[in-house]
């Protein structure tokens, strides 16, 4: 594109840099900013900024949080004794828009992928382990999405945790093969999560 | 949606106030960024407020720029004499890259929409008059979107240009390249037959 200003151009390049913008929309999403108020742009850059600077992973789950715990593990009324794995935030941020679970989390960062060099080193498996080791865990759900390195997922964390005296289950397959979680209705989702049925039967 | 996160929580819906980004790609955009080097998140922030700071409108063509007088108003090798009126930012960078014109532009920063209450005072339209009564203007081409708005607004400018003693032209309506003629609807078809040239001239 040709544009008449530096500063323009930097702007678009940096907005067409994320996924699934490309140049023209970069184009328009800019020059709606500039449409904007200066507060209105001071605040969208500062919350980009505040965001980076203070957010944590909660120390627990490893969910994206606020605080050094997340909301959801300090909460009393949560079921520690259930653990959910997923994926990563936006798992969470599904479920929980479900309504139908009240345990907790356990953020892997990740799922184990060869092909792009994700190992299971790479996740918080050991972290996972730790915390059935060490708490009063009775079941973990793996809420894992239904592709490949779901599966793959699934199966190396179950040889993993299969001689603790935890159930493990997984979320049923109402979810189409190749399916990601995050975008599965919320009704399916929590059905689900409510017919999870153990591994053995899953496999079976 | 259901944020574990209040930090996370603000940028998603700042994100969410660009125009056609929902809140599921709000989300994807922050957290593709959260897993950025904070140098990115930096320069991206730095970019739209430099960008929002430093950025002037020409004071000839009111086109975007980083000075007071646009790169295209102040090259000496443009035709000053041709002025090609668009609605904003976007026409002219179209026309740049096309390679086929070398005059230069007059930005109106919108178009006359009584549905959206803008009139022609909106527009720089005043400035426009200013330019050729004070300029060695030759021709304007009006190059403004086939749509209703346009209609209205190059009639409007053309009752006010009338009297002066300038070529007025509006870019041609017809057919696109590679269009196939079965596809194209009625009113530009018959437009393109009522308005039909030369062959010498098409090809020439």
């Amino acid at each position: 594109m040709n544009f008449s200003s530096k500063l323009l151009q930097r702007a678009v390049d940096e907005f067409g840099r994320l996924p699934g913008i490309g140049n023209k929309t970069a184009l328009r999403l800019v020059l709606h900013l500039l449409k904007q108020p200066d507060t209105d742009v001071q605040r969208f850059t500062e919350a980009l900024n505040n965001l980076k600077e203070h957010i944590k992973h909660c120390q627990v789950c490893f969910n994206i949080s606020d605080d050094t715990i997340c909301e959801i593990c300090s909460a009393i009324k949560r079921d520690k004794s259930t653990i959910c794995v997923v994926e990563d935030t936006r798992d969470v941020m599904a479920i929980e828009n479900t309504n139908q679970y009240h345990g907790v989390y356990h953020v892997l960062g990740g799922l184990i992928s060869p092909m792009d060099g994700i190992g299971p080193a790479d996740l918080k498996i050991e972290a996972l382990i730790n915390r059935i080791r060490q708490e009063n865990v009775n079941e973990v759900i793996l809420a894992l999405s239904a592709t490949m390195e779901g599966d793959t997922t699934i199966f190396y964390l179950y040889r993993k945790l299969k001689d603790f005296h935890v159930q493990i289950s997984t979320i049923a397959r109402g979810i189409a093969f190749g399916g990601e979680l995050e975008y599965v209705d919320e009704v399916t989702l929590g059905r689900s999560i409510t017919t999870r049925v153990p591994y053995e039967r899953h496999v079976g």
